[in-house]
């Protein structure tokens, strides 16, 4: 067989490859706002173009299957085999090269100066599916190509038969080629060929059984699947409407299967496992999804520290290697704490530039606003230093900042520039004192360049604005490429403590759980409850990564009249609808606790996905949408008749 | 600290305890109509009784926990070791013993003289809730109950606290105890403390661990989640829909992932599978559930053969060792072979008694509904001959199998009973020539003591009326203790060669497909789609157990042209609602193929279980209802108003 090569023809082609770049396996992948740490390059992305570590098994792959290799896999170690190839056309080149391509990877396909090889190859569209047979052999000496990770070899072929002709797509199949979300969304499956999407759902697969390694085989837990047509519950205006067979009875898709994880306690299943799909109808609110996944954990006979040491240990088992290396026990941070140095609940702590009170240095200011601010009951005077903040900032982020606070917060914040001096410059530096300008400086410990903002009135309504803008420079000095957080490095933090009931947003009088009623108060506080509930703290914990709140649970309720007596008497709900829940707690329920961990946006973040659409693989629009199959859509009437409903056109439709 | 015994006292309690008997492991638990071989006796509960092969691990089992032990692992390695246990007081004898219950089984506490110990015991209800720490030691020699996992050890009590009372319950948490179905259902936390039901969500999640090992672990399978929120499929019937936020446009619960099954082929994905939850809504079917799960894969570059290893792989590999060994590959059948040999395309080969064609025995019959019948197209004699029938079954049996034959499928059929001397007790024994007599008993193989049961008609109507009746049979054999079918063994059996498009029911001129629209003809038969379609065979496996069909799969077309012939042409489908399928069949579609298995039918069949409802945590009801929390439940007019939905109530309702 003469397989004539030619040396131009390759130079170019690994060019061509290097650009195509199928296999790019990195949480750096995306590209992000920072420096030159994070980029990825084209030789980057060959170097680790591998899925060994993606599945676990490489001959396990092709066991049961028509082919004898994956293309990703064969390698020098095959010199000489006959293989049979299955994939998808990713390149020809004059008629003398195929890339073949599967889930594993790429491999070259030398085709022989044979009649009918070359007559089946003519004009095959790309990204049609072919089998070849070929032996392999290594390329010839200077022609490998290194940043491949099956670049030693290629495919002579024997003999190749196209299996199925691929239309004209509506985009190419290669990670540099752009396409709208739109598009994406109504191709997915031609979108899940990236290598990116074949990654991110691998890893995801990858994460999963982990995790379930973790819990099944190592923990004794029991994996329960748990109803998912249940009952309303009152008020639950994000849950799905199912209706029945039954006239004016519905189902409802529960927010998450909490009823039922506590009953699978009492019911003495010991230790509860279930990756649980929930859904949740928010409309269209940015990167929420109707349908997501929690990892459902509950424990009997267990208390915070236990479960919060169950989930390091799990995060810990499942990360993938790739993504380096996890150390425990998370730090842990209370709510108060949060709050105070963070402005937020769900801190980023990769990042400094906390939040100072620095009240203390206007105890005598004659700036009018600061005076008022401070003579209200909880009135105070918050700061945060951004460092550098005067070189890279430039006005119109400042003046974002300011619409921030604004639009969002009806809110004024003063922005204090450091000169190279020590001198201030801001509209108020006029009205500061000495001593303030240096208590200033030194309570926030800005120096020359740095940038403070003020804000003054009450904590309350300070630290959330402050938690936001801080988040806010953060992006803007990423925009201006300092690197502030390093997308590689994962913060996973407990923020603990929180207060078990909030005042209503609309009833100021009224209290409203903070995060569920089942949640039992902090042992020490309990007595609190039948005084000042409002002071009683909760065994809540929430699991926060890198400033996103990835899971949150807490050691429940077990005792029925303490049940009863939050429901009734503190949150003021009607008892019947809770009753199966309240005689099943004075049915001998153990102590008892969980958490749930929000797989999708754990995934996201792990992978460095902009969105959990891209860890989702068929995930729905903004808006709600299957833009492929057009869900939701049209019923007839006819067709509801059996449910016993009718659709109410708004005025003027149809 | 006295520790008295009182060895009358304690020979009364282990005669309790095997009364209460709490751990039952095997799949011979439920009470069967067979002879002694599958009778279980509270002994042979009480040696099994050790949870050791339902958890993986058993220290991990208290990891993170407030237990040092759990209940059932105390043993004699544990002496002098003080241990703290939680669990539920299964009883309480005369103040000196508690009976502990967790998950892994029953320990005996004892205690001591103390006031205050005895104090805290006094009426404590039983199923309460209690933590008791203590000192392992042996029981006094001749007391150990052999009988009990934990049997040689008890644990003496330093201290032990009440947890949480009990209320006065339903009914005792004891397996010989009787609930109704609907009290079990009501009730569900308690009912789930049983040891069957502790078993039964065991070993499901065991299995389903040890499926996803040899799927994701072994073979390269990638976990996928599918969404459930999709659009519907028209005329599906049996789908429930769920109205969304825009007027007149609903999602629906699908039945299956078919679509995304392989358009996650189409994305290259290679190997796909999920536990995936499922939904039909099928009004009160006997032992339906309005959503279960199926074992849901898809493999690229498959053959027929290759998926039905991988399930011989899977099912082997998953199966619990309790229930022994299994040996592949399993036996195959032609739906030809099935339906004329046990009448039904699901044989219960688990016993003979097959039909058997005996048309020619009556070739010069006078008996003039024989002589009709063989008349008519298609026509012919069945027989199946009931070993000792004539024996075992009474007149009541045999009016009950002529009655199904007149209202199933309005019919009659002949009952012949083989007397000692060979000759016929029949109505029809007068009108036999002794040459068909002979030639009968010849062609059943029937001796004295059988019975046969003779039909005659068309093949297509008696086949089916034959195989209903071989089940019955079977049914009255074992009523009367006849130990048919072992309740121990399994097996498992293709069918295979399906036709691929059947007479519609309701117009039998039009064709319609078998299983679905997808599955690929058998290549040899391709070319008759175009010619005669209904002789076409499709490449569809169906796998049965012990008479249940518990999977079904196929080889999928993967040619969009051939598609849309058999959706246009063939079925005469609206094909813009499949447009989507159709584009991506175009898009470099691979050859592809795949299967479910029913996750609920499988357990149940493999625990033993009467009904689905008792592998499954918490069930719907006959009438789809959850009798707990009272679901599906009205919901206001109010609520409906964002999905744009009004209750159409029924003439003289509400």
């Amino acid at each position: 067989m003469s397989c004539k090569y030619k040396t131009l023809l390759r130079k170019g082609l690994c060019l061509t490859l290097l650009r195509t770049s199928f296999l790019g396996r990195t949480a750096l992948f995306y590209p992000r706002k920072v420096g030159a740490t994070t980029r990825i390059t084209a030789s980057w992305i060959w170097t680790h173009a591998s899925l060994r570590g993606i599945s676990n098994s490489t001959s396990g792959n092709n066991h049961f299957s028509l082919r004898t290799h994956s293309c990703g896999e064969v390698c020098s170690t095959h010199i000489g085999r006959e293989v049979t190839l299955y994939g998808w056309v990713q390149y020809v080149r004059q008629d003398l090269f195929v890339i073949l391509r599967d889930f594993s990877g790429l491999v070259q396909i030398l085709i022989p100066q044979d009649e009918a090889l070359r007559k089946t190859l003519f004009d095959l569209p790309l990204e049609s599916v072919v089998m070849v047979r070929g032996k392999v052999q290594l390329r010839p000496e200077g022609q490998e190509n290194k940043t491949m990770s099956t670049g030693e070899v290629e495919v002579c072929a024997d003999s190749l038969e196209v299996l199925n002709k691929c239309r004209k797509l509506p985009f190419e199949i290669k990670d540099f080629v752009k396409k709208s979300e739109a598009l994406r969304m109504q191709y997915r499956y031609l979108d899940l060929r990236s290598s990116q999407m074949q990654y991110n759902l691998r890893v995801r697969s990858r994460l999963v059984m982990k995790m379930r390694e973790y819990l099944c085989n190592l923990h004794g837990f029991v994996d329960v699947e748990t109803p998912t047509l249940f009952k309303r519950t009152p008020g639950g205006a994000k849950e799905f409407v199912v209706p029945s067979g039954e006239p004016g009875k519905f189902y409802s898709l529960p927010q998450s299967p909490q009823q039922f994880k506590q009953l699978l306690m009492v019911a003495g299943m010991d230790r509860y496992f279930q990756m649980a799909r929930c859904y949740r109808d928010e409309g269209s609110k940015p990167d929420r999804q109707p349908e997501f996944t929690q990892v459902d954990i509950e424990m009997s006979f267990i208390d915070q520290a236990g479960i919060q040491a169950l989930i390091e240990g799990l995060v810990q088992y499942a990360w993938p290697d790739e993504k380096g290396t996890m150390s425990t026990p998370f730090p842990s941070m209370t709510y108060e704490e949060a709050m105070r140095d963070y402005g937020v609940d769900k801190p980023d702590t990769r990042f400094e530039m906390k939040l100072v009170d620095v009240s203390e240095a206007f105890g005598n200011t004659e700036i009018q606003f600061l005076r008022d601010a401070l003579q209200q009951p909880g009135g105070c005077v918050l700061a945060i230093r951004v460092p550098d903040g005067a070189k890279h900032l430039k006005g119109k982020d400042l003046e974002a900042l300011k619409e921030t606070a604004k639009t969002q917060f009806n809110q004024d914040v003063s922005i204090v520039l450091v000169r190279p001096d020590g001198s201030l410059k801001s509209p108020l530096s006029r009205l500061l004192s000495e001593g303030a300008r240096l208590q200033l400086l030194q309570m926030t410990l800005a120096s020359a360049g740095d940038l403070v903002l003020l804000a003054a009135g009450t904590g309350d309504h300070m630290r959330p604005l402050l938690g936001k803008l801080r988040l806010q420079c953060a992006d803007l000095l990423e925009g201006h490429g300092v690197a502030l957080r390093d997308p590689s490095v994962f913060h996973f933090l407990w923020v603990v403590d929180f207060p078990l009931f909030l005042p209503k947003e609309d009833d100021p009088e009224q209290l409203e759980s903070a995060h569920h009623p089942f949640t039992a108060p902090v042992p020490e506080d309990t007595p609190l409850l039948y005084s000042q509930p409002h002071k009683v703290r909760g065994q809540h914990y929430d699991l926060v990564l890198n400033g996103c709140e990835i899971g949150g649970g807490s050691i429940r309720i077990h005792s029925a009249s303490e049940q009863r007596y939050i429901l009734k008497t503190i949150l003021q709900e009607d008892l019947s609808v809770l009753s199966h829940l309240l005689e099943a707690l004075d049915s001998g329920a153990p102590p008892h606790g969980g958490i749930a961990l929000g797989l999708d946006r754990l995934v996201s973040i792990m992978v460095g996905a902009p969105s959990i659409r891209d860890v989702i693989a068929f995930p729905k629009s903004f808006r709600g949408h299957d833009l492929m199959s057009r869900a939701p859509d049209f019923v007839s009437e006819e067709e509801l008749k059996p449910y016993h409903i009718k659709v109410t056109w708004p005025e003027g439709d149809k």
